[in-house]
């Protein structure tokens, strides 16, 4: 009698098995190489008829792994068996190679072993292991997978009719039986048992239940079956050998010649013309040389590779993804790897989603696109009045030579064309718009008032569309309006300006109104604005500048630290509990974590949050400074705020076109009358501070 | 008797003039606006027949300028007379406009008729007055000539036959005694004195000669000439107004008739049917109504603009000019803008000239690169050995989307062209080399060991071509190798590292065979480089990395502060007398010029030049600090740099391939078997500092 031999499983593993593994190990496992459960599927092997010789070519036994392999309520396609199995995802390529694959195998076959030997149970017969190695900058995935299966000794044979149809044994109707049975079962059983009645009717049964089912049915009425992935006519698939050694295991007395039908017919032939595909065999094996319910029968299984050796394979997706996924995933990848090992609480969201608003396309607004594209951010909107000039390519980091040609790009959209050249998936765009500023004067005619009030209406429905707004510009009074609305309108401000080696980077302070406590129960200090300093109101610093004060002289390295430092500011800001309304840490407060600082609510998980940082190249220093809110700002204000909220453009117009109606406003002008002695009320840290240097 | 009318002088300002005061403006003007002296010429007269009507058109009476008006030593074009004037630029569009021109137009006709009263000379005659506003950004040049010339009153009458052909007076043979005696003045005259004498003969003579040179002539035989550039037949040029006042206000006894020569024959008719263009007539003024050797007549002499009105005219050069040079010349004006008011001292070629070798063409490379760019480096060279991925543009500023796609672009010749996008006048390439590294055998076969070879040799000779290294790579051992050819080479060597959060950016130490010595005469400490801390050699720190250690995981804005920050350190070195010798100033040194810091030798120019400098962006602060060189360094200590100068190929082959090659060398190898007692004895100053967070 010939030996049964077995077709072994073959995977099949969809494209998207790896995006989710990609996820997975970014977002979940990170560094880690444990263990994870993962699903399989097979359905009854398929076979297809050449063109040429009309001969049936088997296909191979396909165990399936896709989309939904990780999900735990995993439930396979209709017709398929669902097999489990363990995903062990490695670091590195030489961990991956260098892998105890034998104790890995093992261990799996020891587990199937257990779980038939001390639970009686089936669930683990399909057991696979899928071992990893996830090259997520090159979207090359190796991976090796084992099917294990067990031995039997002796093997088993098959008597010498071999396999034949399973209607030599089995008439349609009866077939007919099984297959409506088998459909009535849920989840879908890979194996099952088959019972003859006295009056030809015929029952099925999961194998479990072998000793009940067949207690009062005579041998030659018994028949056990599986749902065989092979639809090779000679060799059976290869959940047939654990299925056999379940029950060589269990039931040694009465399982050493079995009749065994390997069931293909997922669906009733559509006529009597075509043939049932399921096949039928009498199998038999001699004494088992251990005792099988002692001693674990071996196991083989490592799947071969398409060059038939014992090895891995390599899934190469990167030359069928669309490019611009790719760039999405890979920028995705490079923030997500933060979480792995240094910053687990880091919330990418929280930075990604918060959509930036960056009044000025110069030096500072293209090396603060920059950084925030390098945190994922979506959503990046200048505003620039200018064109893009022969000076700025070598010093701004968003334009070329050609953008400098035939009068110069508009700046605004220069760079916003520019983000996108460099990631497509960024929301980018730009927006050419003079800042009306106070000191300059809305010339006294209906166009000129008409355009300074459809710049301001535009400046504050961009400022409401974004949640913070970076002051970039070249001057103080540019900085005015954006001052007030976005305190009004209760936005994250950041300002960042440069002198010749000296910078200022700072956070403008939350409303006073909306002020978050400590805790001691006291609201926080009010933090102050850019201009909370000042003991005059902004006024026009443009006119009659000389070459070197109208061009921003400063030396190159400081527009990219000034600029990343101020992104860097708004990262940290926006990773506080707090947000906008975080306190300033005191200078000299350390920043690590779990320390009194971060219970305190000075520090966020990426650290410190100050209020003020200024730069100085010439020491290559870098200092933290907090200054209160000053309550006759001209910018910050609660009177110039409820001025602006009551009277709308009219305030403003009013702020643009008389020098001294802030001053007027705020009280700055009685102050300024007092003389000198006021100058003494003044908080006036930020020159004091100065004063060390 | 018609008034006599003067045909004004109209300006011709060749483009070539803008571009020297361009440069006079940034590199020797910069905030002045005090007067220059300027040169300018006139020739004769000249006219053109109309085609149509055949009649003669008088082309304007040009007073050139142009690229050598502001040389010392100005000669002006064959047939043209010089004019001597003062240029006023000044500051800002404003102070122009502002400008009081009556005080500046009378001063230049004081000076003029100063010149007249006490030195009796005629160089002053023709002066004229020019001011401007160079916007340099825009290459758009605002000026506005003024010729004065005195207003004689009662007015000039002439003779009733008008202005006749000269040859009316004076045959052919006597115009051309004329022409031959004007050639061989030098400097040309723009006037002279004609006499003739008895015999028919002709004399001529300088106008300051008047007295002698017509002491005996009879007043029919004097005849006053002027180079007249006016072709006008009724008007004679403006030059003569002033010539008049001269002999007027000097001579008025004689010289209220005059017989006055329009001369206009630069060359001598080429053919006797060609008429000599010069005129003449006879001029009358009644008796003066003020003592005009007294009293200064009133002068006019502001020009029209092409509108016909009194104001100033507009160069635009923008357009005429070849972009690759605007963009040449807006870069180099931004830097010398440093130099106006804030930095007189900076020596910007010093940086702009240093040949920049970066090695690593990644995050710190493509931000070094643009911070020098900044400062005008004009050399910059890459190396790097990998291709442009997807997750790299949004970090690495010199790529694009389009850089990574099919397999992306080699980064270090990408890096070059977009170099070149950027700024096409810069000098930059690439090269995709694979830095051999200890650790990293060289696999044991003939090609292996040849490339390797070509690859130090390369290596060796782009160190050899440049002054300063980068060192920006991402592992620890690919910085083995440059460190110590620099070091052998005696290169500067600049060395950044990021961490996620912490950056160190420092400067290797120069050879201490060539160090420098302090004011106490003694050699300045030997400062370290990269391995100075190390114990152990550079290894293999490559092979098995997970994801998060093979990509460069940092918070974004960590790039772009220690790149600029290495860039800022090097243009700091290099402005210090002794550049890469330049001892480190002890932490907390202030850099205030001027100081004893800066007489000490520990401050440049530009401020402080630390060691190393490490940055925490947690607490967003950046610490200075100096390490001294360890004498069993595996990196620049002289046992090694002796070994390499002497073994060459084969030493470095060692360190590669034998991983206790450097250690024994050095004798790392005994000092780590003595145990931990050793640590003590270790200038372990990173370490210790870094407790300090």
């Amino acid at each position: 009698m010939p030996i049964v031999q077995f077709a072994p499983l073959s995977s099949l593993v969809q494209p998207a098995l790896w995006h989710k593994l990609s996820d997975l190990k970014i977002d979940v496992l990170k560094l880690s190489d444990a263990a994870v459960p993962i699903h399989g599927s097979y359905t009854a092997g398929r076979s297809v008829k050449d063109r040429e010789s009309g001969q049936e070519i088997s296909l191979p036994c396909n165990l399936t792994v896709g989309a939904d392999s990780f999900e735990d309520n995993y439930t396979p396609t209709h017709g398929s068996v669902s097999a489990v199995g363990t995903l062990k995802n490695f670091n590195t390529i030489e961990e991956f190679k260098a892998a105890d694959k034998t104790a890995l195998f093992n261990h799996e076959a020891q587990t199937v072993w257990d779980d038939i030997i001390k639970t009686r149970s089936t669930a683990q017969l399909n057991r696979f292991l899928l071992i990893t190695f996830a090259d997520l900058k090159k979207y090359k995935y190796y991976y090796w997978f084992a099917f294990p299966a067990f031995v039997s000794k002796p093997a088993w044979d098959i008597e010498d009719k071999g396999w034949q149809h399973a209607t030599e044994e089995f008439d349609s109707e009866k077939l007919s039986a099984i297959h409506a049975q088998l459909r009535g079962q849920s989840p879908p059983l890979p194996h099952f048992l088959i019972r003859e009645g006295a009056s030809g009717n015929v029952e099925i049964a999961p194998v479990e239940q072998y000793d009940t089912f067949y207690a009062s049915s005579p041998p030659d009425k018994q028949t056990i079956a599986f749902l065989d992935p092979s639809a090779d006519p000679s060799n059976p698939g290869w959940p047939l050998r654990n299925l056999l050694a379940y029950l060589r295991a269990l039931y040694p007395e009465t399982t050493s010649k079995l009749r065994v039908l390997r069931w293909r017919d997922t669906e009733v032939p559509a006529s009597p013309n075509i043939p049932w595909k399921s096949q039928i065999g009498t199998l038999t094996v001699g004494a088992s040389t251990v005792d099988p319910a002692s001693a674990r029968p071996s196991a083989v299984g490592w799947e071969k590779n398409p060059q038939g050796k014992l090895g891995p394979r390599v899934a190469d997706l990167a030359p069928m993804m669309d490019p611009t996924r790719l760039a999405a995933q890979a920028v995705d990848l490079n923030l997500k790897l933060m979480r792995w090992r240094i910053l687990p609480a880091l919330d990418l969201e929280k930075i990604s989603s918060t959509r930036c608003l960056l009044l000025g396309a110069g030096t500072l607004g293209c090396y603060v696109a920059r950084a925030l594209m390098g945190w994922g951010v979506r959503t990046i909107t200048f505003v620039d009045s200018g064109k893009v000039s022969f000076s700025n390519p070598v010093r701004q980091p968003l334009f070329e030579f050609v953008d400098c040609l035939d009068g110069g790009k508009p700046k605004a959209e220069a760079a916003a064309e520019s983000l996108k050249k460099i990631f497509p998936g960024i929301n980018a765009s730009g927006h050419t718009l003079a800042i009306p500023m106070p000191g300059h004067p809305i010339p006294h005619n209906p166009t000129s008032l008409a355009q300074a009030q459809v710049d301001v209406q535009k400046l504050e429905n961009l400022i409401e569309e974004h949640d913070a707004v970076f002051l970039l510009m070249d001057s103080r009074e540019s900085r005015w309006l954006p001052t007030v609305i976005s305190a009004a309108k209760g936005k994250i401000v950041l300002n960042a300006a440069l002198g010749f080696d000296t910078f200022l980077v700072m956070r403008h302070g939350a409303r006073a109104s909306s002020l978050s406590t400590g805790a001691d129960g006291k609201p926080h200090q009010k933090l102050g604005c850019y201009y909370c300093n000042d003991i005059v109101a902004p006024a026009d610093s443009l006119t009659d500048r000389t070459l070197d004060q109208m061009c921003t002289v400063t030396r190159p390295g400081l527009a990219p630290i000034a600029a990343a430092t101020a992104v860097e500011l708004l990262a940290s800001l926006v990773q506080h509990p707090d947000r906008n309304h975080a306190p300033a840490p005191p200078p000299n407060t350390n920043a690590n974590t779990g320390t009194a600082e971060e219970e305190e609510g000075l520090s966020s998980v990426l650290g410190l949050v100050p209020h003020q940082l200024r730069g100085f190249l010439g020491q290559f220093k870098t200092m933290p400074l907090v200054g209160g809110a000053y309550s006759k700002c001209t910018g910050c204000s609660e009177i110039v705020l409820q001025a602006y909220e009551k009277e709308g453009f009219s305030m403003l117009l009013q702020a643009f076109n008389d020098a001294k109606y802030l001053e007027t406003l705020t009280g700055l002008d009685k102050l300024y009358e007092e003389g000198e002695n006021a100058l003494n009320d003044i908080d006036w840290h930020e020159e004091e501070e100065e004063d060390d240097f």
